[in-house]
């Protein structure tokens, strides 16, 4: 039997349930950080030969030489051809569909001219090189792959550089697949601090980049928070929650499996359902626990949907959409008759999946969208993973002469104002009259 | 007698002695971040108390309550009579032309939608609330509040809280005035990590906001990175820097005086000269030598120079831009004849001032684009602060019926290929044939 929480939104303290439900700050304690700084360090300085040390100790993997850490080409042709047609056409799809998608996120440089001859604007620009960390083990899923790969494509990175672990040499064959449908430039088999290390600093064998993306565990966050500076990074992901509102008209095991499909990535996962109706709260409730037995993945489910679940009944429409604005979720479901008509209320969420038939796991897979997504509320200032995080901007000043007679007379008298007289001056040599 | 480096980039050792001068990392200390983890932690917990105990205590500055933080607003419209008229218009042009500048980088809401009538896109929407925090003391730059706030406006930002420390009551009244002119919705008296922490975790008097911009000391960017998270920040940013690439035909004083103006702003800035004319290089150093006496901040700009100047003499043109390319500079001055023509090989650079005549004082002040740019070589995979740090996007999926059939098979495949069997239910549901 389910023990998920069961809240009326008009309760007195449900607020502050609320708050503490939401709650989740990803702390590394200092042992963590000890050996991120060790394995960074060492990384930085000793190159190949710590990547060959560590990933013998973590990964179990003995290597003779730098070379052997790289997968070649031919390894990921061949794990295309070892997957079954049916997974390898559904990745093709996907990887497309993402394309497509994406494609239409490219930004282009422009520039406008003024009245004097001065030009301005921004040049756009692909980054060099992306490393992309890929976990292995039970995390290990191609879609990953997909999401994270296509977009640093699409903007035009020339050098994709990708690290997946193989602990005890174990190969994900759908991962390599992705690998290759991805056109990566080059696969690694590392992982932890250490992979982020090398991408970060560079070593004999594994090229520095410019930015890294990509999920990873408290390690590989760890890792990333500390090289960021002297690479880019992507957010540094929370547990993966949904918030499904539902008018109540929605089929209740419909509704009760899109909030398991959240809840079977890891027990720290978040899903909560918002309804007016409170006899459908019921029904979704009912439902979960009847096909609860059926999934392969009922522990986990269980686990996260009583310690981080809710259903949560509201009054009404406007009530829900508060909610939603509160939570700030990472995929939002609008399970309702009219979806567009509540955009515009809508503020902040990462991805938005509208109407009965958008289960968020066509979003996690194929509809083309990315699915790495703000989490922990961080959808009130950060965005889906997209193109514009694969390209930068440089600004452009072109002024005319007579654009810096005029121009140098202002910068002049601000930067007096500041005491920055060597800035004034650069700027009056400028001034003819 | 200036000793800033003169350095060929043929000469043996040029790459390491280059890297050498590049190298920048802002650690904290353990010390600073003890404090630091305090300050956030008090503020947190004890509000307004901890914010006036900490501002007496840094700043010297006596409150009897959270209500005297607040600076008025009839307090920022005198500090707009108070400046010189000059002072006051030169800040008004400044605010339009950043406005018309960055208004073009406003981005919209998109949708497309496919043959069965899935309908695909993004919402692109302002953050709710940001801080602005602006430093006080001997870096109070008005002209940094309008380059923070105009964009945040522009953005559609409806809450902009702004903090500035007045240590011992000191206020600078031209940048009170900025906050008048750029519309910022409450300034309040506070600086150092307790303003960060006040702006991340709201107190009674402080609300909370979603992201936090703006530079500040060791302090205030240690803060950032601790509560990077809970809200957005902007990047920390390292000392100021410009790589001057110039063809030799330039006013030898006006280029001397362009270095100058970076030196200026701290001992640790770098103001570096490429060119491939050895004759010319001898003539900046001399116009250098000459000059520098002339400036009132004459001890900075000497120790900027001499520690972390450099002037580097190229084989030609190709070399140069290798040279911009390596170091990614923040500023870059390309004072040639046909600056347009080099823009498709630079790769890497905050801003690019182009032609003889755009000083990148122009660009600090009032030519348009924003002067908040990325330092220490992070041009490699960042951009200058722009209306689109203001906004984010929420993707938008509205999975028709037919699309659900397609997509939730492809999306089952894969689901079943991770293991991950609930999300393959919620989609197969969707799936009538």
């Amino acid at each position: 039997m389910l023990n998920i929480r069961r809240l009326s939104a008009n309760a007195a303290g449900f607020r502050e349930e609320l708050d503490q439900l939401l709650a989740w700050e990803t702390v590394s304690n200092q042992s963590v950080n000890d050996i991120v700084n060790e394995v960074c360090a060492r990384v930085r300085q000793e190159g190949d030969a710590a990547l060959l040390e560590y990933t013998a100790k973590f990964d179990r993997l003995e290597l003779k030489s730098g070379a052997e850490l790289e997968i070649s080409k031919d390894r990921l042709q061949q794990a295309l051809q070892n997957i079954p047609a049916a997974q390898r056409e559904a990745l093709e799809i996907s990887a497309q569909r993402v394309r497509d998608y994406h494609e239409r996120q490219v930004q282009d440089s422009w520039t406008y001219e003024e009245a004097d001859g001065t030009m301005l604007g921004q040049q756009v620009t692909p980054l060099d090189s992306v490393g992309l960390y890929v976990p292995g083990g039970k995390a290990a899923y191609p879609s990953s792959v997909i999401m994270n790969a296509i977009p640093a494509k699409v903007a035009g990175v020339e050098k994709l550089i990708m690290v997946v672990p193989t602990p005890d040499g174990e190969v994900n064959e759908m991962v390599l697949a992705a690998a290759a449908i991805c056109e990566v430039d080059a696969v690694f088999t590392l992982g932890g601090a250490q992979a982020v290390a090398a991408l970060a600093y560079g070593t004999e064998t594994v090229p520095a980049v410019d930015k890294i993306v990509g999920p990873g565990n408290i390690f590989v966050a760890t890792a990333k928070r500390l090289v960021f500076g002297t690479v880019g990074i992507d957010m540094i992901a929370g547990p993966s929650e949904i918030l499904v509102y539902c008018d109540g008209k929605t089929n209740p095991d419909w509704i009760a499996v899109d909030l398991f499909s959240q809840a079977e990535h890891d027990e720290d996962a978040q899903a909560i359902l918002v309804t007016q109706d409170a006899d459908f709260a019921a029904q979704v409730y009912d439902s979960m626990n009847k096909l609860l037995p059926t999934m392969p993945r009922k522990e986990i489910i269980q686990k996260a949907l009583d310690d981080r679940g809710a259903i949560i009944v509201v009054d009404n429409e406007d009530q829900a959409i508060e909610m939603i604005n509160i939570i700030a979720p990472e995929h939002l479901e609008l399970s309702v008759d009219d979806p567009k008509a509540l955009l515009p209320k809508i503020r902040h969420a990462g991805a938005i999946f509208m109407g009965r038939y958008t289960a968020e796991a066509l979003g996690d897979y194929c509809a083309g969208p990315n699915h790495v997504l703000p989490t922990s509320r961080t959808a009130r200032f950060s965005s889906p993973l997209g193109v514009y995080d694969f390209q930068k901007r440089s600004s452009l000043i072109m002024v005319s002469e007579d654009g810096a007679n005029t121009l140098g007379k202002i910068a002049g008298e601000l930067a007096d104002g500041e005491g920055l007289q060597a800035h004034a001056a650069s700027a009056r040599y400028r001034v003819k009259d």
